[in-house]
């Protein structure tokens, strides 16, 4: 689902992903956690996410400020997951803390929807 | 498959997108040939893609430059495959152009991974 996020500027945090083949448990509880966790966290703007068949994922969230990020980071249930990322649930990923100066979103006018009525 | 980008900065296009269930048709080979396309643009640095099983995918593309995302963004085949996004293939998007100051990459070690040899 998309975000709703407010005009920019506003912060980006994309976790990019590859999960492990082995070792899956606790995963999908642990990631759920941590999205409603990440929501309850001031500066906290929304997230979107993706993972296809093949086990790669991203998912991006969003925030007011870089410090915002820094506290979310450091959170110690966020800290206890991302250690068992590490030792459980990802053959690699990428974090990447962006700034978002632009963006753009688009809806389909309802009027334009194919197959509609 | 993780963009294996250079040392930050960079620039980041998040394109996040909800496909339409209606009319899906040329998208598979559109999608194909734009990564092909941007791969070979100037400032190209990488890419990354997931769709789930309910439509809504994330790709994120890595440039040099803002300069390099303009260029691509006017490209005259590109424009021809973002008009048929509107028109046909996506229910919603949302883009972002944002500026990466930090990033980390980090792979498994090859001797800890979970039911290796």
């Amino acid at each position: 689902m998309l975000a709703r996020t407010p005009a920019p500027p506003y912060w980006a945090v994309i976790f990019s992903n590859q999960r492990s083949a082995a070792d899956a448990a606790g995963y999908g509880v642990t990631a759920e956690q941590m999205v409603t966790l990440a929501a309850a966290q001031p500066g906290f703007l929304g997230a979107e996410s993706a993972r296809g068949a093949d086990g790669f994922g991203i998912t991006v969230s969003y925030w007011q400020s870089e410090a915002d990020i820094a506290a979310w980071r450091a959170h110690a249930e966020h800290r206890v997951a991302i250690a068992a990322g590490f030792d459980r649930w990802y053959a690699c990923f990428a974090t990447r803390v962006a700034y978002v100066g632009r963006d753009h979103l688009w809806d389909k006018p309802a009027s334009d929807a194919p197959g509609q009525g």
